[in-house]
């Protein structure tokens, strides 16, 4: 497998009042994941990057991460540390920001 | 796990001379695995999307397969069919296409 972990952040937008992750908010969560996984020299085997409607506009912010397939919904800036800790580095998933299918 | 592949299509677009995936190429893939998928009734328990960057400019078109993570490049329109039957409904990638690392 080319990434241990490849996290993919909604980044699309719709035009109000539709629900969307937002442009702005999920290029901040890109942002910020490939910051923190740079900081722990991460990057080149753990790959966070934008991505196109993920279909949980409802429960957005939304990222996945792959391999497991794990949803995260309302994800905000504060919490980017605690899923690349829990979940990316020690394959804890944040169990309160999941979502459930 | 919510979707039982999801596949992941490149649609960046960088300015020439650099190489990119491409974004007119890249929606005409989306669309046609989301055609496949659905001509097949397997658009509720597989999702084909458009995404960022892959970083995998110089073997595009691109995209990746989850849950295996499996890579594939130079993908073209005349490509989906097969991959949808062999890798996706088959559990079986696409040698040829597959980009090994």
């Amino acid at each position: 497998m080319k990434y241990q972990k490849h996290v993919f952040i909604c980044t699309n937008q719709k035009e109000a009042p539709k629900k969307s992750c937002g442009e702005a908010h999920g290029t901040e969560l890109v942002n910020a994941f490939k910051e923190a996984l740079k900081e722990r020299g991460l990057h080149t085997t753990m790959r966070a990057q934008k991505t196109g409607c993920l279909d949980m506009c409802a429960f957005g912010p939304s990222l996945v991460v792959y391999p497991e397939g794990v949803f995260y919904g309302n994800v905000q800036l504060g919490d980017v540390d605690e899923i690349v800790e829990s979940h990316l580095v020690n394959d804890t998933p944040v169990e309160r920001l999941k979502l459930n299918f």
